[in-house]
């Protein structure tokens, strides 16, 4: 029988951040791919389509442990698997969620982090509203009982989507409760020590430059 | 009656990208601080709550116009609203949004893009299913409907959050159709001609990045 796949590199080599930040991408493309019925895909179809270099589709792919086979490219099935293994999605990461406002109930909302392997398990806040209440059937806790809950399951993950001056307390709570990783979408940069990792997606920010970009443009008018 | 602004540089400046993306930062705590009553506030303050140099901030604020008074730092109230109108907050940019799925409804829903001068107006899908229906009170549309209702309302902003592989052709229809600026959400990068304005916001891989780093991590111990 043939080799389908072939894994030439360490899942455990450091992989450069840019080429992480593409592989949801390819892993997206390559699901698409599938439902269409397509079984080989090659570098410089993939490159094309989503507008990258063939040469860093190669070296890309090449961390998932995959190589392609002349002529015909990838196997998609195995090239979804080795991606879907590369990103953790096979695995769940639950994660707690503190400021359970606009933002923070559209995350919580959104099923599409589900199947990236991220499971909001729980949400905090202090508006007493909000607390005992639920939002697509995950439950809204008092900020004061973070600490207790956070001991009693294990928690890698805590997004913060609070206002801004609550973010850092916030994120020293988690920090202390043994929290890994910070994805922090508060409108404000925290600090966290070294060996925890962050993550800021600031969607104001991103809003702003365009707004600012559309009004430079009615200006050269 | 003492002058309680003082504007010292032209709005019509570029102003640097990095400092358009603390702006949002910038108005969302004075709102907070608003709330809480406080009358001034100092750069060195300012500086201090969000983590960046006060040298920095004296020199991004400096864009909107204003300028501190000397011991008792910005008036609260003026600088929000020159912030407010250096970010366009008090205009309203209408937006098309084409991709209705988990992400495409959770932008819609979100209401805190209203108060950042975004309002969804349409949104579009493919999908037979979501035609016709609404989310928040906004109507889905078919997509081949896009050309024809863009071309009665005057839409500046386009919203992409389809799959990756139609990402590429739903952002040619908005050049097509006179969109001056498109907001991807796709995980994909798309190609547009020199005088469109792109932002990208790729959510999956932000998670990506704290998966992958999660991992090694573990793997470390």
């Amino acid at each position: 029988m043939e080799e389908k796949i072939k894994t030439t590199k360490s899942k455990l080599q450091p992989v450069p951040e840019p080429t992480v930040r593409r592989m949801p991408n390819y892993l997206t493309f390559l699901k698409e791919l599938q439902k269409s019925g397509e079984q080989y895909i090659s570098a410089p179809v993939i490159a094309k389509i989503l507008n990258l270099d063939p040469t860093q589709v190669v070296k890309d792919l090449s961390y998932t442990g995959i190589t392609g086979k002349p002529k015909v490219g990838y196997v998609v099935e195995d090239l979804l698997n080795l991606l879907e293994d590369f990103l953790g999605y096979n695995r769940q990461h639950e994660a707690f969620l503190v400021g359970a406002g606009f933002l923070g109930g559209a995350l919580i909302q959104y099923q599409g982090f589900r199947e990236a392997g991220l499971k909001i398990v729980a949400a905090f806040d202090v508006d007493k509203k909000k607390i005992g209440t639920e939002i697509a059937g995950v439950s809204i806790f008092d900020l004061k009982n973070f600490r207790n809950l956070a001991s009693r399951i294990h928690i890698s993950i805590g997004i913060i989507t609070t206002p801004a001056s609550e973010a850092q307390s916030v994120a020293d709570i988690m920090v202390v409760c043994g929290i890994k990783a910070i994805w922090n979408f508060a409108p404000v940069s925290i600090w966290v020590p070294e060996h925890i990792i962050i993550q800021d997606t600031h969607i104001y920010s991103n809003l702003a430059v365009i707004i600012n970009k559309l009004g430079q443009t009615n200006n050269d008018k």
